[in-house]
């Protein structure tokens, strides 16, 4: 039966990420056949994660002949740092770190940071490329706490769980408010009904 | 006569950094016709200048028939920031600026960092892309200093001319040790004999 569904790739090097959402599509009512594809794909600079999403996007289309999709996601410090690190995250991450946010920040009375998640899909039969958003707001923590989670997690309190950071949080509670979980819920949604 | 001379593009949007260069094949031996072009180009997210330069005079090969020219430039804080800011020079400059790479390296020591220049070239008769690299080495200042100059320009002492920012200096003495200075002359100095 299931070789009968429409196939979708999630076009992505990394296996941990591809069986979390490989367990979404499972629990969700959703008639596309998941799989993993590596192909790797053209990261533009760009001002927002939409552009570099799409151009990434585009960047392979002539070499697959099903549905696919890309996500991305960034950390944008937006007070009072302009919404540094921003596409660039993942490289800020590696050099200069959450102690590098930090110095940053310090001394400041106020923050507003987001976290946002973008997932692009070519939807074959439909020929179209369909963009899906997900963000959460909240302000930068004075110094580091928690253990779970990963990258910038450590030093983000979101405005919906105040006193904790996302690090401090399990994934079952990160999961109800996460940018992530908004984007893919947005998608899943749009896969029930087309 | 000068109709006669092989065409050879810039491929840039800003007329400032052309006419400087116009300028450098003025006074050069170079028997080539300079114009400039600001066709766009695709900007990649990679680790070195080089990568980046590389794909962007790729990015606009099937649209140019004549030799053409990109040039790009990026601050490196070798210690402590591994790098940063790197080839996201330009963003990190208008989010964080120099306030920000001075709050990084607030407390350190000892600070390491270096310019760089790379042009990249496609010279059509060769039918071959070159690739002509600059650097300065130097550190960083604990406070910004200097008029002259844009960029990280205040707060970068090159080795060469110790307790002096690079906008400390006139154009004239930066131009003799400036990362864009050595890439310039070896270009000129390849066209010269080619």
């Amino acid at each position: 039966m299931s070789n009968d569904r429409e196939l979708i790739y999630f076009i992505t090097g990394n296996k941990h990420k591809y069986l979390e959402i490989a367990n979404l599509f499972e629990t969700a009512k959703v008639s596309y056949q998941l799989k993993q594809n590596d192909l790797p794909t053209v990261e533009i600079q760009a001002d927002t994660l939409k552009e570099v999403a799409i151009y990434k996007l585009q960047s392979i289309q002539k070499n697959i002949r099903s549905s696919y999709f890309i996500e991305d996601a960034g950390f944008f410090v937006d007070v009072p740092l302009n919404g540094f690190p921003g596409v660039y995250s993942k490289y800020v991450l590696h050099t200069i770190g959450n102690e590098g946010i930090l110095r940053l920040i310090n001394d400041f009375d106020s923050t507003k940071a987001h976290f946002e998640t973008v997932i692009a899909l070519y939807h074959k039969s439909l020929d179209k490329i369909l963009v899906f958003e997900g963000r959460v707001e909240g302000v930068i923590s004075p110094t580091k706490k928690g253990d779970y989670g990963f990258g910038f997690d450590p030093i983000f309190v979101p405005n919906e769980l105040p006193y904790k950071t996302f690090a401090e949080l399990a994934t079952f509670e990160k999961n109800q408010i996460s940018h992530r979980a908004k984007a893919w819920n947005q998608m899943l949604k749009f896969l029930e009904e087309n």
